[in-house]
């Protein structure tokens, strides 16, 4: 096992509509950047000597960004390679893991969203022995998935989706584990999400989000949103 | 390091007031029971004999609830010590740890509304080295305490709380640790919350909101919370 790949399903354009409660289009594409920017910038970061662990199980890592539009801005598209495919999420995401699964090289599927990953969490998924490893997010989502061997596995992110993949590996006869993390679990995608942002957070969306004015205000018992 | 004091602040008449939108004072008071109930039930796997490795550090455990009123059920009653404190939570909490502190057992202070802890997440906090161990919850409370050495620490729940007892370790000279779970970072105060024990759960507390009919349900990309 000498490679890794990651893919990193993005979406820019009318990203995260569910925050046009509180964000302007232009603004929820540019958080969705610089959430993008932090998840990579973590991701740098397996490089470094210090994670020397992690270089010996993988001499390579391969950061992919899956999205369906070539329109991306520069530090993305020069940096990183750019999977392009109009198809949904599911069917797009197993097409890749097809063409992938006859190199046999494990596979980490990682959400955008997630701002407040840190290299001990990414470090201890792929060190995990099993065949896979689900992290599941809050309400039940998959946050980040790790499939040791892509030839035997296929993803369903609809519904309550960590279970959806914890019977997928079942029915395989894989291994797997669920990864229980708080920062990995913590995508961001309504109103309440940026309070953990803010709170927890220390990199660009969490600067982006004060820059808009946002704040977490203690009120009594209670932590709640506020924009200036 | 022979004893383990557990500290399980309690609140029962007009619990879950943050509820109050989507439940009865009934059905909240007998949901703070249920989700109670989850948690000793999880604290007495402890003492069982497939955790050795925690029997081997802590001989005893010793479980007690802090509330205000003398006045609950038979089940906790009968079988846990119960300390009756008026006072507000960080008041009541560091006349506790005065008392303790002559002992100079660890205390594991760990709140009642944690229905999804499990014993790793308990047995992982505790086999801990640092001097002290905090569990952040979602929007920066402090869900679960580990001190060593209650005689150099107190307690601060207000605010954004596990940035208080971090800044209370550094200050004293003591080492920490955050500890990162989605299980135990998610308290159930909010309707939202409600979803992540209806995905997440398996106890008592879970059985008692479907009980309620409440279901949690997949739209297209969101999960939403339904009564019937």
């Amino acid at each position: 096992m000498d490679k890794l790949d990651i893919i990193i399903p993005f979406k820019w354009k009318g990203a995260k509509s569910r925050l046009s409660n509180i964000m302007t289009l232009e603004e929820r594409e540019e958080f969705a950047l610089k959430m993008l920017y932090d998840v990579l910038t973590t991701l740098e970061e397996l490089h470094k000597d210090e994670y020397s662990n992690l270089q010996r199980r993988f001499r390579d890592i391969n950061i992919s960004i899956l999205t369906t539009t070539n329109d991306l801005p520069d530090f993305i598209y020069k940096r990183f390679e750019i999977i392009i495919n109009t198809k949904k999420l599911n069917e797009a995401l197993n097409e890749i893991i097809s063409i992938k699964s006859s190199k046999n090289n494990p596979l980490l599927i990682l959400m955008s969203d997630l701002p407040l990953i840190n290299v001990t969490v990414v470090q201890e998924i792929i060190d995990r022995k099993e065949d896979i490893v689900i992290t599941p997010g809050r309400k039940g989502g998959t946050n980040i998935l790790f499939i040791k061997n892509p030839s035997k596995f296929k993803v369903d992110y609809y519904g309550i989706s960590f279970k959806n993949h914890e019977k997928i590996a079942i029915d395989n006869g894989l291994s797997y584990h669920l990864y229980d993390s708080l920062l990995a679990g913590t995508d961001i995608d309504e109103k309440e999400d940026l309070l953990d942002l803010l709170v927890f957070g220390d990199g660009e969306s969490k600067k982006y989000l004060e820059k808009l004015g946002f704040m977490a205000v203690s009120k009594g018992e209670k932590i709640t949103l506020m924009r200036e």
